[in-house]
């Protein structure tokens, strides 16, 4: 059996549930020692269902606990640098969700605190982990597609989020492209230099009034010439559309959408085949796991993150700068966020 | 230009008025000049449409005329074996629409009349020369799926035929499942040994009553060990289904059906494409073109057809092996029918 | 929290090993307390890998724990039908891996044994709960097909299993096509009334000479005019090809491969994807567990078991009657099987 | 039979050929009787290879024949403008290929000339045509998908033209993506206001040095918000690619390829389906006919042409604002180019 590794889990939403199910029962070598919220309540219900001995209302509790080498933060955003210095204090390795934060320099000083401690930290990238993008990855690095010419990313969520969640989200591009910039970049192998975006609000005229956008179509070049772009909608009637597509000067891949089913119903009314998977939940499940089982790996094994730092922060810059090029109509070069 | 061979059209009922279309303008080096039809008006209507010169009632004045070299016997069934007979005696090359005759003599008959007179003889078996069939017939004589363990071949019609054309059919195995005989032999490349066949009336008790079925299953048995299954039904709700499956040492093959567009379109309600081209005129209709253009060739280079008379006694064989295998409940070898 | 049955394997060979894993951790509600093998040493690694408390060599301490609901049975074929007869005796409900013995008489003894107890019995026949073929069994059940007059199943294994298991396996109609006997009859909802065989050895002349066949094509005939036909190869060199197709007077429904991604790769030689999952393991993950977790809440609810001692037994009477048409070349009445 | 029009074709190169052999058999209604070419040769192989009497080297020859109704302009395109004003001037009905004109002054003039004759004038934009596009049109018209919110078109090569071809073409995006700006402007149902382009040169070197580019994704923004992307390639190794997807409110539609057939090959090495017809003449041939054929039924029934003049300009300011938004770096509205 694998060295076991004592984790807790700061934030018992439904995220954190997740992480807590994945780590009770299906990462091996993890043992999920505490779950922290500041609504106890949330923390107890998760620990009770799952069977977590240590639950408490204030993380300190568990960054306290000597036996507890890594914590998983799922808190919300606003807290996430701040407890990541935290934790670097405490000598524990992190996993954070992402963004660690919306503004670059809280980003860097939980970043720096890291650095300082000699911890390690993975971000929540979980889409680099799913069988399809990874798989392109692959094709990518192995030269099967020769050059890369053009990226395309889909990314459509099923519904919009509530309203509430959208005006402190960080709007479209910081909250719902980055995981899309991050894509781009971890296939690209590379940085992109310029971004220009287009938006609108075609869905929900709410979204508009609190300053966000709820379609967005942004190009992105870089160094060596290649062009990507990524599309973003809140509300796909058919499901989460998450599709990939990779243009090289030996061939092309398309990663589809994962499906429940692999019926086809032919009818009088036509042939019909299951929508996508609902949501993230459904679709990236075991990029969730295998996120995690990734993490426990690099702890156990001393290797870097296959998620950085760095990777936290870059997709930030590109939303920054997505977000100023929507605003001014005009290319950004990345270089100009500071 | 290539040289020109004159060809007369007996028969212009439908399938005699789709030949006629694409002989007078789609087949380089064939020119129809007559067409004639024991209803005069039907011969006139479409001599109209495709300004065809000659116009007649009596299928003779063709046979009579010196240029035409070639006929294309597109009547009735029961017409086929003494037309075959008379056209071979005016020495014409003969295309004759399957099945000859229903009768094994009559059909030795009408291919003793051939051979006596030295003319060329190629039967309807359009589907051989679909781009879809064909190339699955390459891929087994290029060796691609190895030995072919299995066939499979599903041939379902939109719809039944009229019950009086049901009644002088000669049943499902003669008159509709004799395409798919035909398609088994091609792929094969060998002759079925054994055959046997359920079915059941499960779309329409009145073909039940006229003594048919329009549910049918043939496994037939061929001497290398190949299996092969043929199923068929008189009616699919989701159109004209056409698909050849073809299962070797070496990998597999599967046609799927043609579809008038490839979209794919997402609702709320499931992903949606096309269902197939409605009926054989849709689907087949480039093997129609193909097929003529075969004989042409044949003609013009004194090569032999590439459906033979063989090609047209056997699948009939085959189909009264099966109608016994029915009666019987019994496998019937190929032997037995004489 | 759900109630907690506590559970014994028994036999830790691969299939035991496989759902050890799942009752340990993925099922909710299960406790799995013990293990046992004739090959201690298998049963030892299963439970030092799992953490299991209970090892033995000797499956009685498994049945002589009061603490124990319910067994596993994952031993050799042969010994299925005493284990279950002593499970019973002691008053344990049972899960049975498929087949439950080769010989009626010997299912038989069981099934009364069983009956005599009044525990519960399901039988390992796991597609019934993959996705795919779940929902098409709802789509028949909900009419969306009409009647049903064709059903297919395809059925064919990435490789054969080693000559020495073909020996004692009861031949491909009862290892291999009974998981297809089982399908069918769980889609059509009805018995057949006749089965006829064919078969050839194709892919290993040593199958030949153990005295089995390696491929087979075989045809059913249902009470209400439903004809159905089931084909197997003992190796698909393209991998595990599990596909079922419904047809019916209303339309059509068919089941294609699972495969690992959504991946289309478009290169200069064709348009490429991925090759169904390797093998039963890979495909029918989530149907084990779905098994499984289906027999815990039979157990928690007390309810009939999903698959019964009836389902264990029809298949195996539709095996013997396939294997005597393949022999005397006749289509045989499953009645005619004692 | 339909009253027939006189036409004749001026020009005898790759596609003036093609819709010579189209007219000459493929287009009820229409009689071709002339064709010129500057190369005499070129008319007069065409001419003998099809049939058609009148074989000029003035186009001249053609205008002047009282009889002709319609001419169709398929010479070089530096050539149309000043033809359809000759052809206008003589009072025939025109349908010429695209672009009219590189330069929006010739044409203007080309058009005023057309205005002034009273004549038809339709432009060869095929596409439109397509049985897939056309059907994306009608889910659009009738509301299937909602209000629109993004389109997507992708239009790849699968090689490079001559580099001769290259620098007189005009540029990629008046070259190639003007087909592109048609489609969206068609889909769309409207005029865009802003367009920005990126692009790149990686493909041929040779390509830059003649002043163009290779490799081009263009943004556009409509009034109503709707966002559109276009992306060009001079070369896709695996052929002709030509996709649109359209999303909307209330779905989304994907025209995926055509093929030449709908097999799928299982080896060991995948699963592999044909590769999109090879390239233009391939993939639209169907378009090019309906295109006639609406061509000739507009000047039968005196009604507008499917595509007209303003639908000739259009896409050059298109592309003349890409261009300048691709030298510039920033985005360009319409109303910019004069």
């Amino acid at each position: 059996m694998k060295q076991e590794i004592h984790v807790g889990i700061i934030g018992a939403g439904r995220i954190g549930r997740l992480h807590a199910a994945h780590l009770m029962h299906r990462i091996e070598g993890a043992r999920l020692t505490a779950i922290s919220d500041v609504r106890l309540e949330a923390a107890q219900e998760c620990a009770d269902q799952l069977g977590i001995p240590g639950v408490f209302q204030d993380h300190r509790r568990i960054l306290d606990d000597p036996q507890v080498q890594a914590v998983v933060i799922c808190s919300s955003t606003d807290t996430h640098a701040s407890l990541i210095a935290e934790a670097a204090a405490a000598g524990k390795h992190i996993f954070c969700e992402k963004p660690i934060a919306l503004e670059l320099k809280r980003i860097d000083e939980a970043l720096a605190a890291v650095e300082a401690a000699g911890v390690k930290l993975q971000v929540g990238f979980n889409r680099r982990f799913d069988a399809n993008f990874r798989r392109i990855w692959e094709l990518i690095r192995e030269g099967t597609l020769g050059d890369i010419h053009m990226l395309r990313i889909t990314s459509r969520d099923p519904a919009p989020p509530p309203i509430d969640y959208v005006k402190v989200s960080g709007g479209i591009f910081l909250d719902m492209m980055i995981h899309d910039f991050d894509m781009v970049r971890y296939l690209a192998g590379d940085e992109a230099e310029k971004v220009f975006a287009v938006g609108a609000v075609r869905i929900d005229p709410e979204i508009g009034r609190a300053g966000d956008i709820d379609t967005a179509v942004v190009t992105l070049q870089f160094a060596d010439g290649c062009l990507a772009t990524i599309d973003n909608s809140r509300r796909a009637v058919y499901g989460y559309d998450q599709r990939v597509e990779a243009f090289g000067s030996k061939g092309m891949v398309n990663a589809e959408n994962e499906v429940p089913t692999r019926l086809r119903l032919s009818t009088g009314e036509g042939v019909r085949e299951d929508l996508p998977l609902y949501f993230f939940v459904e679709r990236y499940t075991e990029s969730y796991l295998a996120e995690m089982r990734a993490f426990m790996d690099c702890i156990r094994d001393d290797t870097e993150p296959p998620v950085t730092g760095q990777d936290a922060r870059v997709p930030v810059v590109m939303g920054k700068a997505a977000r100023l090029s929507y605003e001014q109509n005009r290319p950004v070069a990345l270089s100009e966020i500071q």
